[in-house]
């Protein structure tokens, strides 16, 4: 059987992470569906960073464990091979960091020196099923950071991060190493990378199509004919285009 | 036995319901709690459209199941008389739709679009104890919208709308077709219809004298003798109301 | 075996108080951490009143069990000494109250009235396990308040209030009276009194060495030698200070 | 769009009953995953009545609300009519009684006397995403009856009765009328009435095959050609149903 | 106000402690919701000594919080006063322990060697919202014990025993000393002092009553006429008491 | 810094193993605890073949994460070398297979004819922080598995296994690959490898230390002199052990 994980080996078109950049996280998801897709949205995590909710970047991950008293002490960063830090330091530009904290929150997954760093380095964005702490730091940072919140606790207190660019899962939702990552207000969602290109260009036509069909419903049109949209309306919708 | 809930024929006076748009849940909540009621709280929703809380009208339930592939399919939309979109069509003016998601965030009950449909005719809120998507439509959309929060996944990934004004539950609490839903910063009430009518009246009361006591609590004066009112305070307030 | 609760018996010193009101409760917890206590935040907690997130308090309790219904009606308050009302005259200027509502949130702890006499007694903040009602009131209240929400109902729906001044549990975190109570951004931080000079102390000192880190990874600079200082960068930092 | 809730107006063959009464519901969700279902097992139910724990069903749904106080008082059941003493009377022999209890576990769904009821009449089982009271009674009773536990409180304390037949959820898996219910010791599934005779044929062929590579790997046999079966041993298997 | 919890000064007649050791929970609790009491059963308990599961007897309350790692430590236990083993030397014979838990399960609330040394106190059982450690001994203990479960940790990991006999909260019901604890297959019951003579007697002539309703509806009688029991059944009831 | 999960290379010797299949799991969480390890039973597992209890063995570990509807489909399984089924081939004589199933109870883990194999290739034990399906299987199965409990669903439906022998969380405990884990009536412990050998030893003293306090406990002393034991207490051990 062919690991469809691994069928794609050229990079993201420019055309596709334009799209991504345009359509709703709403629109993927109907995207996905329609391909047999029902669980591609990470539940429960919200921008701690409103002002920087589009993210858009191919998945770079990071694996936890639950922390170990005897492992998991303070000296343990004086290696600066600590799989966390040696993977803020391998992000590439461009990429979203996915961080599998197991959904815990009570000690944050990392906080904003890292996330500092994430963002000189040209991260694209940072994603975790758990929290983060320097809240107001990252209120104010450029980079796109979703979590299911805040909570100051180190995260040594809870986690031990112990590999990276694995399979992850994430909000309990598989997320692959290149896999693309698209954030915005109502949280994010997971493209698998072998159908990015695909669902990219099929997003946006829908998108084209939704904002003709909420003009009308704004103008008063019933849901009859216009959502989803009947022959008439479609020949409308297309005619309008041409122009 | 008489059953209550449908011995309230004419429509909700329009004293009562002026009431319902200047108290506040709160005050509601203690009202019902005085009657024996202590579970009139919708809890853990909350407001997405923050500049619209305050929230009035009849009750218009929808009801939901979970999802099964092999029903809930995109093409169910292609039906108009989907009961999702009947019932989106039936909300009278006035009245507030409330959908039974059975307490699950993980796919959203409706989107921006059914929502500014429901905007156009008139409706006078949304609730639901799931998820919205298009959160950042909701935000500029002159609707009350009170729910858990937002989630991107289209409704079918885990809902079947099954039936429409009907008895039933939202975020355990009974809701009865044409109960009062009232809603603002502090979430949801629902008050039962047969109630309606006292209860607007006697909130009213309350919260006159509330105010009242917190100017006095503002100025310093202790708890003892003002809050709850002695008869001095009491005296007081009464001798200041008919000033 | 000495009781550590209790082996502190003079007031803060004013050195530390004005300490805990620069140091993030994220450098906190690593201070506790470090000295051997990995549960010292109060998971899930947040701001009711943005604007006054910054608080800092010696703890005085408050403990709450379940309502009963034939105990817990709204007469009970017409007693000015119900352990409620009493503790919200009790608590000193300076102090937190802090409320054991064993992590329940359907009804509210207290509102906003109670809020506003702790408000003009001097008290420095609010913090409970439960939620508070009148959230607009609080939201232009001069007092911080952290919370798991708002809620509307009645506190006397689900909660009892019991006695003050015990030990208690808040968020699953041990708090003592006395205790050091610090809220920021990321929540609430219980500091152990026994604890507290010194690490009021040694967490200054560890953000101002975090406030150079961040300059330099802001900078550019790689986590390696950086994040966590190398003798190097602390040579550099030192001398920094010398100026 | 053509309801497959509707589609089946036949009674259940014999040869489907006898064989859901054969195979385990383990079987059954691997066949109904196969037909692109993956959610057809109702999680977190157990027997309550080891005894008795094959079931078999056409699905008889009852449906409940939360309660309200002012409605659902012991009263209530003087009404022979009530929702729930009527389900209890109009249960088809052979049928299962399948209880939407949203979920709750603080009060029971129904107790040992309405069960009893139900044994009398024919019923062929109970299943609740509730508690039952009365548990020792049921552990006697010779009547399938699967739910999350056992909880002594009445169920007006929290449950609704409030119609019957209509499609519900169950454990978060949808039940419509008249699919087929399965219980054994891994708990409950539900196969759509629609699917269910081939299923059923399937299923029992499924069985045959399993047990003969079972009895490999008791042998000592490794997975590698046995499970599952290569082409070699579907051959073995073959001739030896073929003798 | 009078206080409810104080109005009962005399121990609990025999004739009270000999119903209250044949009627149900499940009967209790309905007796108590037809006194407006409708949260007296303490949800999600079961007995770990299923041969022992009938327990009755006046609540001597524990009270636990969240343990803290520089407090709670092997050594305290050298303190034979710690209030764990005080709470154990004190129960009086023929009382129940109640411990409040907090509801947290991760560590044991008690074990073996204690519950065993209770036993021999003469105490009448032990309850805990929380779990026991040494499950196989307590299988074997003439004691009964109702708690969530097992878990293997020592009570330290998580629990602080702080005080004992104030009012606490058990599984979310509220327990105050003198309470009388009822346990048997469906969990727990809590009734209140002030209502206990009168609760078993009315519970005894329940169950009588239910004695006979089941017996008719084990013959076949519909619920009709039956259950509830309408006038005619009733008279055959009295009618055949009086023989 | 060393690393302490890889600094024992040699076997588990054999008098320490025998120490393990002699003490409790809770008496290991005390060692455990005393050498600052709060975190080291696997909450709210239990056993599924209660006539097989005792395990011990060393972890072999089996990670999986979410599944996906394009990937995990049934034909998956036709490859002999997918993660799952090379496990079961894996694992050696003598070691517990350990699934970090995320927690996730709403599909199996695994099946009866996985393990099945297991114990024919002589593994010790299966535990599980998910479900197993073919429960019935399971006990009549001469192998130890401990789980959250029983489920029917095909993995597939949610679980991706996805690598073996790495780090894992299971019940949120770390457990890594070559831990001891030993399991018993109060559910299942991890001890770390570098700790087993004097682990073993102080657990098997402390167990004999206590069997003589339990003997004292059931003769009537009280816990004062007896639990812990007094000086007086311990020579009187003591001189025991030495006849």
């Amino acid at each position: 059987m062919k690991d469809i994980t691994e069928t794609v080996t050229c990079p993201l078109s420019e055309s596709a992470r334009e799209a991504f950049k345009h359509v709703s996280t709403a629109t993927l998801t109907t995207q996905l569906f329609g391909r047999g897709l029902r669980n591609s949205h990470l539940e429960g995590l919200r921008a701690l960073n409103p002002a920087n909710q589009r993210m858009v970047g191919e998945a770079f991950t990071l694996r936890s464990i639950p922390a170990r008293e005897d492992i998991d002490v303070l000296e343990i960063f004086q290696d600066y091979d600590h799989p966390q830090r040696k993977a803020v330091e391998s992000v590439p530009a461009g990429s979203v960091l996915v961080v599998d904290s197991r959904g815990k929150t009570r000690a944050a997954s990392l906080g904003h020196i890292l996330a500092t760093r994430l963002k000189t380095r040209g991260a694209a964005g940072i994603v975790t099923d758990g929290t983060v702490r320097d809240a107001e730091g990252f209120e104010n940072l450029d980079l796109p950071t979703l979590a299911k919140g805040a909570a100051a606790s180190t995260n040594l207190a809870i986690h031990h991060v112990v590999d990276m660019q694995v399979p992850i899962g994430c909000a309990e939702v598989a997320v692959y190493p290149g896999d693309i990552i698209v954030g915005d207000r109502d949280g994010v969602v997971c493209v698998p990378r072998h159908l990015a290109e695909e669902v990219a260009a099929e997003a946006l036509e829908q998108e084209k199509l939704e904002a003709f069909i909420l003009e009308k419903i704004e103008a008063g049109n019933p849901l009859r004919g216009t959502y989803p949209p009947d022959q008439n309306t479609m020949q409308e919708y297309r005619a309008q285009g041409e122009v």
